[in-house]
């Protein structure tokens, strides 16, 4: 089932490699190829918004298994500055971090977070939420910025409209998306490849169409006919609720061609996860692992852990009995309690180090599930651990 | 020149063994055995104040080339208790180090953090500073909490006069600290082992008599005949300025006796170091390289960094180079400058990482210099180099 693209792109960008090995149902074992090295699929991505995943090293992050990240092209475009980065040797020389990278567009963040916007079908203007400063995103700056900080995997600028928005707007921004996925792969096909380095970049596109089905499918056409590397489902997770979430998710499998990645934008928790991977899907982002690790909220296979509880100021037990990360071979939850009570930053640091080192055990689950073709009887066990206090369906 | 205690306590309580390998004037190259193993004299130790070094964890620590920590018994004591950690088997199992502790007495916190004091010859009553609770602490119960804790190196409880103390109330604190002394030696000679792990500690005395010479030598006299592994100078960098303190230092290599270790406390400003490492001084403890680390200052053998400064913004050269540090190999001044600006966590911990592999290479510079005989000329060269504004003396 091994899947090369060879779309309508000269052959030199033929730049992800992305193998099935296993399929089981929808859900798929994956072996995606980067400049970076190949990764397994299905996986999750950290966020490394500001070219850093909070509060821990490259070498540690390294260490939980975690095999790709993501950083922020909104974020990091405007501090320190894409050919800031690009001077100092490109993104992942400037965070060292030598796996694959993948750079969101900062779409998703000009719309949540710039102060003042003007979207237009050149593209958008905003001010920045650092210093108000008035800056310009179009499809072609966008792929150049991106060109500029030097990702393995680069995202087409979309436009993302609110959870609140109505089918007219909906309609709007599927086809302003598409039509800016045209000219980001233009963009693209001019380059290629990262402007520092000289690695080759593989271009995603990305589907909006919130929970309307309809332009679900339009939008998947569009970006599909444009024969991309691979492809991603944006606009959800914003609110929609699980089951909305499912229903969109049920007809990926025949939107999008099975031979290309596909990236769940922005889902992290681990039933959405279960759920996506028996929809298709193969790679997510989330800031789930490290923020709630700084909020002192631990995941374990039999559910979350809230660590400044009082429960735990004398339990000698780690986080999680058997997880062979850093934090469970050394600490003790009653430490790892003190470290939060007296706002040590070890605590959010070790939190961190568990949690991400779980995210990557517990997709490497999902994989060896597919593989031995038990995903959905093991996702039900699973799930049953994790949220006892859930109807099971 | 070895030498290993053998003062009026038990045999079993032979417990720090202190051999000097070579002297170089008043300096001297020492081995400084514990129950956590041996350690190189002089060295200074980074502070784990409520038992964790701020920013990295002990497996970092340990890459730094860092030795030895001091933890603190009033921080500890009041949270999470001694007992508690007594409970979870103890402080080096409970902050994750394989390595020697040091803990500080808990009496200069109680007299610089405590919200309300009363001191009696019995000892001191104070409100906690994080919950206002009543707390007792007398020479007897300071032991009793470093037994629980179970440090290699405890220290007795002393009396700390505040700088603008007149020559009455520092003569009166160091008569105090020197009974306080007789009983902590007391308290310890009927265990003189941690209460968790059995293991042997060895019990420091302070002396104390501000920036009096006679006071000093009456403080010295009086905790020398009580024949203890080793020896502590209190009550300075507290403001008295350099020469003052240098003034203090020149006395002590006469006051003490040449086999026991020296520690002054507090002490980690770098011509400061070498100022008392000429005057016979082994060991040293300050939160220098971690505090400063977290406002951003770098320490270099060619001075401070200031890594917030504008003109690190696109400088790709390491903080210092040839440093051997993870962050020197790995990251640019303008990506730390960068975490910093964006407020990351990893900015202090980069810089926390640098600041105290610093203070290894440089104590282990002082040490070869001292071994090479050539400690005084080479201190000059780097006073030139780290203090380039400052006159040379």
């Amino acid at each position: 089932m091994a899947d090369r693209p060879t779309g309508g792109y000269p052959p030199s960008l033929n730049v992800l490699g992305f193998a099935i090995d296993h399929t089981d149902g929808k859900a798929r074992l994956g072996r995606l190829t980067t400049a970076h090295g190949e990764v397994t699929t299905p996986l999750l991505m950290p966020c490394g918004t500001a070219g850093a995943v909070r509060g821990i090293t490259p070498a540690q992050l390294r260490a939980t298994g975690t095999q790709m990240v993501l950083a922020n092209t909104y974020h990091l475009m405007l501090r320190p500055g894409a050919e800031v980065v690009a001077e100092l040797g490109g993104l992942h020389r400037f965070m060292a971090w030598a796996g694959p990278i993948l750079t969101d567009s900062g779409g998703y963040q000009v719309f949540s977070l710039a102060d003042r916007r003007t979207v237009t079908d050149d593209g958008v203007v905003f001010r920045s939420h650092i210093d108000g400063a008035e800056v310009a995103l179009t499809p072609e700056r966008c792929m150049e910025v991106q060109r500029l900080l030097g990702a393995d995997i680069v995202m087409q600028l979309d436009e993302c409209p609110p959870a609140s928005a109505g089918r007219e707007q909906l309609a709007a921004a599927v086809r302003r998306s598409a039509a800016w996925a045209g000219r980001c792969k233009a963009a693209w096909e001019a380059h290629g490849r990262s402007a520092r380095a000289g690695h080759p970049q593989g271009l995603f596109g990305i589907q909006q169409g919130g929970t309307d089905l309809e332009l679900r499918a339009e939008s998947a056409r569009r970006i599909v006919d444009l024969e991309l590397p691979g492809y991603a489902i944006g606009g959800l997770s914003v609110g929609e609720g699980p089951e909305a979430m499912r229903t969109v998710l049920e007809t990926i499998d025949e939107l999008f061609p099975a031979g290309k990645p596909r990236y769940l934008m922005g889902v992290g928790e681990p039933a959405d996860i279960l759920a996506a991977v028996a929809c298709g899907v193969d790679l997510f982002d989330c800031v789930l692992p490290t923020r709630n690790a700084r909020n002192a909220q631990a995941f374990t296979w039999t559910g979350r852990l809230r660590l400044r509880n009082a429960e735990h100021a004398r339990d000698p037990r780690p986080v999680e009995e058997g997880c062979p990360c850093y934090t469970c071979r050394n600490f003790s939850r009653a430490a790892i309690r003190h470290y939060f009570q007296a706002e040590e930053m070890l605590g959010p640091i070790l939190l961190t180090i568990h949690n991400l080192t779980f995210f990557a055990r517990f997709t490497a689950a999902i994989r060896e599930g597919i593989a031995a073709g038990q995903f959905q009887q093991r996702s039900r066990q699973w799930l049953a651990r994790m949220y006892p206090q859930r109807p099971q369906r």
